[in-house]
């Protein structure tokens, strides 16, 4: 029925694991993690045995775990000859293995050493251990057996990409306090966790931490390149330090009695520099590595001066280039071809690669070939530059240096996870299908919180037939496994809720990164979207507290619980400021004071947050929560600042505020400034009910009655006393009924405005300097909008309620008329036109809001005219007119060098426009504002005119240039831009047929 | 040897005042006012002897005053046929007296009622009576006796303007609650100290207190009005209030049933109001008025509504005034031309005056025949329109309606005192002279604390010969006098230190009114303008307090201390707010805590004030506080709300934050973030002594040590300890002797760069993060100057000091460069060009800054060209260029309807510019942003582009428009303006000759 693992098993010395005497050895060190994984499964721990090809027999009747490998020792090929396993199916690929169950035997045999290990790791996952058991410190449930049948049989893929790996970076203060606390160091017995993780996750790369610490010395000495070795681990460095040698040892060894030169520049030092790198192959040259090659400045610089012309850099490059291939020629292969190698095209070295008019680059030059040619993101997890389909060929490959942390302009992010699954799919997806498949890295800072996108990186990267672009479910799809797998003792309906944690606080967080927020990231007021993110937070909170105190599991702490509570902890807070400066500005005092008190306790828990995780699960994370993330005025931490808090003292006299909440709109109503208020609510034909907030503003407390047009609406509360300090928010619905005598009284624009008085009452106070005398005017929509087609936008809006009041002016801001936009989330077209298989699709949960529009396959162009897919708005509008349409797009990069990522936009019946996304000058890097703005916001907002006719319109988006993403679409008369907010207004009505 | 006064004459039964039977009521009711004069001054009162002509021998004996009027009775014309006096010299002539003193009597003989009064009323004087004393209850020095000689005989002079008062305007809260609880109400008990006041002051015309009384029904009934017309106070009523009838009648008397009707309507309510117009006349008619015709819409609003066109509103006025004139006619006087009338023109009603191309206007409308055109100011004390040459024949006359208080946009100022003397000398001596002569009325609020330049006021209006154009120190000289009245008692060193602190707090007040002072007016740090403005108040507050403690004296509590304590402690409450919100963004959490504590203090201290006022002097001025005077966010004090203070926690680490004061440049000089501060003192060949301050912004205390070229300077301190929440200043000043080693190093520029660098000591701190590393760049100007002319101001500003540190970008700001700017005051013109008497004048102590220059006679215009006069300013540039020169002038309004108010200005050697100081459609009034922001800063700025060579420049202004005051000038490279603040760069080096 199958092969047998168990408690029972293992305890009469069956159940062991076979290795091969001249198998690798990693395959040996490997099966001492079994060993573990098998005893915290079954409670008993398992033998390993070590023998020959001949003696294996020997075991036959112990149920033995056969591990072996094509590529080296006799066992796999007697296997196959004998016709236990079919060795053709894997042999001459790469780190393939064969998993096949008998009654009597396992057998795992790789294609090689790597193929063996994931085998024997796939087996550690069948039984219920997680990837993240030995990082993490995973128990896996107790089980007493686990049969595996031939349903699992399996020969296993190449993995997709050759070079999946991470790397840690700005390991200072966390990392590195973590590491130097636990294991005196970054030595091979930190490092022999590092790669055990890497390995279960999939992943055979990596490029160690290197601000302080010197990889192939630290070991000590080799200790830790050698460890990799044993394991697969194939070493590189990172992108700037070329030939083995890491950016921190040149520091310590340069001199002016060095032999190695005191300048880190090859025009003037050259001979120091070669001796320094052909040391460097001399040393490691032997272990399995991808060689860094090409050359920038020390710590992440340029590596010419500013003087230097692109051609003088171009040069130098292919100078260095030339030297470095003699190197490794001399000290690693003759064979360079058998080198694998990689240059960086990153920041300034992509310039060096594409040249310009004056000065040819890199690209096509000889001392490139077979060097994977390494492309990278933005820092910020957007693509840059993809290779054109001339350029796919390059016969080194292409690799991707991607960043789930990074430390540099325009802010830093490198404290909690604060990386989104559909972002990583959408963006590594299209990596992959512009043909960057070579090499994948991504900088994971200090790795911890960052466990739950990294897992995601390197399975797409293994497998990206199951999670890559033909999968349009992926992230949702892998959370939840993601979450079975961590949390296997949880409930289903607990798993789901974590999942949506998982998700929830990672979608805050990419919308606005903890570093990034500031008090004036969120409008206090506009849209409610402060409100509303509040209200996620807190139910987000609200559940891992929860979870937390019903499992006390360190594992969820450390993967869900911590991120999320130290993140959304800090979004909170900068909310709270926002609302306590507001409210302040309005001298609402009390309920300024409280918002202060609260960014007050977000503080001390930020500190109690991060105290408990140097504390919790015998203190294995001290150092993870030590960097630095609050207030950032630079793109470092240097001069950060905990928010400003606003103080202010209550007017002297009794005042009451009457307020329009989800605006800014207000007035204290007194004789002299007057201001009409609009409540809008209603012309949502849907709209149920609205909201009047009163606030104590003064001192003492005051009456209030509401008078007017009272009978229309049930009014939740018609008079009452407002208490020093205290606000009451008065809830208005329409009247059952109301709608029918509305209509028949509604004026041309088919509204029926309702007039509401907010006052003192008559006999309240004989001074009139304390009066209150608030004037709300309550239009409501009467039309009827049955006829349109199911999908329509309705314009409700309406331009006349600014009416002066008798004598004064009245302070209603032009810009803010009642609903006088429409929104719509991208993915609420009415019609959307395919062209053969492309056309735009839904990325749900991406991006900011709803979720993004992106149009598959990802790397088609569509030359703008009649062959591009498109979608289709229905929008209803109450005037002919021009008008801005505000597109939303993700802050995307152009695909090429011709800067263009464009869409197409029209109004169906008139000319199409072109919409570049970005401007012709358009670059990543520092300083350059456009970027950054985009990276911070994590959306970019482009804007065209077009004229709309009274009545039903439709609104067409055209695809263009590949890497569009589209969120959302705001339409409104030109120059009447809605007020301002994060996230723009909130979708408005949409006709929908019940 | 002259008349005696003496207690002991009084004692015995002389000093007699003697008053005729059939003068008039009003001489003997202002007896009474002498007797109680000469009894507060002898301690003994006299008596009053009421005579007809023939009886007034009998008292021969008993050394009588004898108060006699020409134009009533029999006892003038007698002592004229006795020779006693010449009664030639008065007779026929206004508001004269003939003032005589023998051994034997004292005669004062008026040519009429007010003339004998005023006469009465110098008497006081002359024995040490204030004009104030019955209002402010001032008491004079005791004497026993007072010789009046030959040398005090005069025959006083005709008053230089004709009706001459104040309005009690925006009389709630203070006024209203004053006179409600000490008179019970707006009434004649009230009204009798205000005409004291006003007659002791020389005026004789008022409008009384407007918004909730009604003058002539409150006396009771007439009692008032008839009070008036006995004493010779001639009645008006506010510029919208026609036919002696309030604006708060109709509101009672009008109703559906009302005989008035119910609405103030002249086209819809014709009968009604002309009917309400009528009783006016017929209940008031026969006292002594200037009636006000025309007509305003209700509570000083339009008259009509949007929609009317110009041409309606002129017909409509045209009715109006022909209505009002008949009934005049009817009620009045049959002779119109011995009724004086009045007609404002202002605000909209100026429209109406003047027309427009398609409506004409009023001017020249027979109706107006013998109505006095009252112009106005622009309600912060800047003239608008003035007569033309054509127009000054007009046969009314012009009237001007002033502001020492005003209650509308763009901020009310009716709280304390905020007008300067000099500001109003210089608009009213131009009213006059361009022939504003028939009418001033000065809108004083609630009269309190507006005593000092109302006083001025009245005396300009009735001595113009004495105060006016021909005096340039009036200013000066009338507060010299002012405070030798009121503060007899005072020691002349006293004295002048009074002077200085009337002039001192009244010039600060002007220069930001307290209720529109808010946290943006004035920068915290650049130019120290914060720090030198707080030193000011500070030392007036001490010298205040001072005397005050010295003498307990009330009337200095009231005349100078209350108006000084209470509107500099708001100007510094703004300040602190300034400097709490600056040092709290920069996270100096302590320093920002002190400011806020000292913003608590100030609003203490403010209610203090407030509750001291209303108490002292046995409660006398209760009521006089009241009005709003913090943080407006309207014109008026609706939502206005107290100072928003900050609060921010200190960072986790020891910090050291190094600025460089009188900038906002500030580094913690961290590693990444290092920017180069500059201390430019030193580029002011006169410099004496830089600052450097070190602020503890972090937890924790931080050592420093300075390096670099400490050898140049001697430092204050060369290494340090700042403990947390403190700062130490270190002053540096070039060592003796450096300046010749300096030269001789200097660079091409002319200058020797030291740097220091501000370090954490060596063994300070392993931990790198909390590393201090600024670095300071102290230039040293070598230059020699000494050839240069007198007053010559020299660029010492140098461009290249923001280099770059070695890997990072340095944040200097392009615009901040050192010194990057000329600042001269207007008053140190090397060269002043005259045109026969015309030339340009220094008014001292002028506007915001040091002074003015106007052109005198003010009402000259010159035409762009030669003939103008000009100024001259000596220039030394370092560089060839296009450069901006900012000219600060006052907000004047265009004295013509042509919108011109023009200076030239060109490099000599260079065109002339012609830069008009408003906009071709500059209006005065609510909504009109240029002129609000000129009235709010009290100053306008206007640029030009000039190109100067390098080496010496002449830079020439020329007169053109009149109204024109120039006050400082601005020279910098075009668009490279220096750093924003509220008063602009202060003065930079000049050369003068030792």
């Amino acid at each position: 029925m199958g092969y047998e693992l168990s408690k029972e098993n293992i305890a009469k010395g069956s159940n062991l694991i076979c290795v091969e005497t001249a198998g690798h050895e990693g395959v040996e060190l490997v099966a001492d993690w079994l060993v573990r994984d098998m005893e915290a499964v079954f409670g008993q721990k398992p033998q390993i045995y070590v023998v020959t090809a001949a003696g294996a027999d020997t075991v036959s009747g112990k149920l033995p775990i056969i591990c072996a490998s094509a590529d080296r020792g006799e066992l796999a090929a007697k296997l196959g000859e004998s016709g236990v396993i079919d060795l053709a199916r894997i042999s001459g690929k790469r780190e393939c293995y064969i998993f096949k169950a008998t009654d009597k035997a396992l057998y795992i045999i790789g294609s090689d050493k790597r193929g063996t290990i994931y085998g024997m790791l796939h087996l550690s996952e069948l039984i219920g251990v997680s990837p993240l058991s030995d990082w993490m410190d995973i128990r896996p449930v107790r089980k007493d057996s686990v049969t595996i049948t031939e349903e699992d049989d399996m020969i296993s893929k190449e993995p997709s990409v050759k070079y999946r790996g991470f790397f840690i970076n700005d390991e200072w203060p966390a990392f590195g306090n973590w590491c130097n606390k636990r294991f005196g160091g970054f030595n091979a017995k930190c490092y022999a966790h590092v790669f055990e993780l890497l390995l279960r996750l999939k992943g055979n790369y990596m490029w160690p931490a290197m601000w302080s610490s010197i990889f192939p010395d630290d070991g000590p000495g080799l200790a830790s390149a050698e460890l990799a070795d044993k394991l697969g681990v194939v070493m590189g460095m990172s992108h700037h330090e070329p030939c083995l040698r890491q950016g921190e040892e040149y520091k310590y060894l340069r001199g002016p009695q060095s032999i190695y030169g005191d300048a880190w520049d090859f025009r003037k030092n050259k001979e120091g520099i070669t001796r320094f790198w052909e040391d460097g192959l001399k040393r490691g040259g032997h272990l399995e590595n991808v060689i860094t090659v090409g050359m920038r400045g020390e710590f992440d610089s340029t590596v010419l001066g500013k003087e230097a012309t692109l051609g003088d850099n171009i040069e130098l490059i292919r100078d260095v280039l030339k030297t470095q291939n003699e190197l490794i020629r001399k000290y690693v292969n003759e064979d360079l071809t058998r080198v694998p190698r990689m240059i960086a095209l990153y920041k300034e070295v992509e310039a060096f690669y594409y040249g310009d008019d004056t000065y040819k680059g890199l690209q096509g030059e000889p001392e490139l070939d077979g060097v994977t040619l390494m492309l990278c993101d933005d820092n910020f997890g957007n693509l840059r530059t993809v290779p054109s389909v001339e350029e796919r060929d390059h016969n080194g490959g292409f690799g991707m240096y991607y960043h789930m942390d990074y430390h540099g302009w325009p802010i830093s992010h490198e404290w909690v996870n604060s990386n989104y699954l559909p972002k990583i799919w959408e963006q590594m997806t299209a990596a992959y299908e512009f043909g960057i498949r070579e090499l994948w890295i991504v900088n994971v800072g200090d790795i911890f919180t960052n466990e739950y996108p990294l897992s995601f990186f390197l399975d797409l990267a293994y497998d990206y037939e199951k999670w890559g672009a033909s999968n349009l479910d992926a992230p949702a799809e892998y959370t939840k496994g993601f979450v079975r797998t961590q949390f296997q003792g949880l409930s289903d309906q607990t798993r789901t809720t974590v999942e949506e944690l998982l998700a929830g606080y990672t979608k805050i967080a990419s919308v606005r990164r903890p570093e990034a927020m500031n008090v004036d990231v969120y409008d206090p007021v506009w849209y409610g979207e402060t409100d509303d993110l509040l209200d996620k937070c807190d139910e987000y909170m609200t559940a891992a507290e929860k979870i937390y105190k019903e499992t006390g599991d360190y594992p969820f702490y450390e993967l869900v619980y911590y991120p999320l509570m130290a993140n959304l902890n800090i979004q909170k807070m900068w909310l709270y400021t926002g609302l306590n400066r507001y409210l302040a500005d309005l001298s609402a005092a009390d309920a300024a004071a409280d918002y202060a008190g609260r960014v007050d306790d977000c503080l001390k828990r930020d500190s109690e947050i991060i105290d408990e995780l140097h504390t919790i699960h015998d203190g294995m994370w001290y150092g993870m929560g030590m960097s630095k993330h609050i207030g950032f005025k630079y793109w470092c931490e240097e001069e950060c600042a905990y928010p400003v808090l606003s103080t202010v003292r209550r007017p002297d006299k009794p005042r009451i505020l009457t307020c329009i909440p989800g605006t800014d709109r207000h007035t204290e109503g007194n004789f002299w400034t007057k201001s009409n208020l609009v409540l809008d609510t209603f012309l949502r034909p849907d709209a149920k009910e609205g909201t009047i907030r009163l606030y104590s503003t003064g001192n003492g407390s005051m009456e209030y009655v509401i008078e007017g047009d009272t009978d229309a609406f049930d009014i939740s509360s018609l008079k009452g006393e407002i208490r020093c300090g205290e606000y009451e928010d008065i809830e208005i619905r329409l009247r059952t009924g109301a709608g029918a005598k509305a209509a028949s009284e509604a004026d041309e624009s088919g509204c029926r405005t309702y007039v509401l008085h907010i006052n003192s009452p008559k006999d309240h106070d004989q001074d009139k300097s304390v009066k209150l005398e608030a004037e709300i005017r309550v239009p409501v929509n009467t039309k009827d909008y049955s006829n349109l087609p199911e999908g329509t936008f309705v314009w409700c809006g309406i331009d006349k309620e600014g009416q002066s009041s008798p004598h004064y002016t009245v302070l209603t801001d032009e810009k803010c008329k009642p609903m006088g936009y429409i929104s719509m989330e991208a993915a609420h077209f009415a019609d959307s036109h395919r062209v053969g298989e492309a056309g735009f699709t839904e990325i749900n949960g991406y991006g900011r809001t709803l979720s993004g529009m992106k149009v598959f396959p990802v790397t088609d162009s569509y030359a703008p005219g009649n062959d591009a897919p498109y979608l289709d708005y229905s929008v209803y509008m109450e005037d002919d007119g021009e008008y801005d349409v505000d597109v939303y797009v993700t802050p995307a990069n152009p695909a090429y060098k011709n800067n263009l990522l464009r869409y197409g936009i029209g109004v169906t019946g008139s000319d199409v426009q072109y919409v570049n996304t970005v401007a012709s000058d358009y670059a990543v890097g520092d300083d350059k504002d456009e970027w950054k703005q985009g990276v911070l916001d994590n959306i970019r907002i482009c804007s065209s005119i077009h004229g709309f006719k009274a009545g039903l319109n439709t609104l067409r988006i055209y695809a263009c240039d590949p890497g569009l993403v589209l969120q959302k679409i705001v339409i409104y008369k030109k120059n009447e831009r809605p007020a301002k907010s994060y996230l723009g207004p909130k979708e408005t009505y949409r006709r929908q047929i019940q």
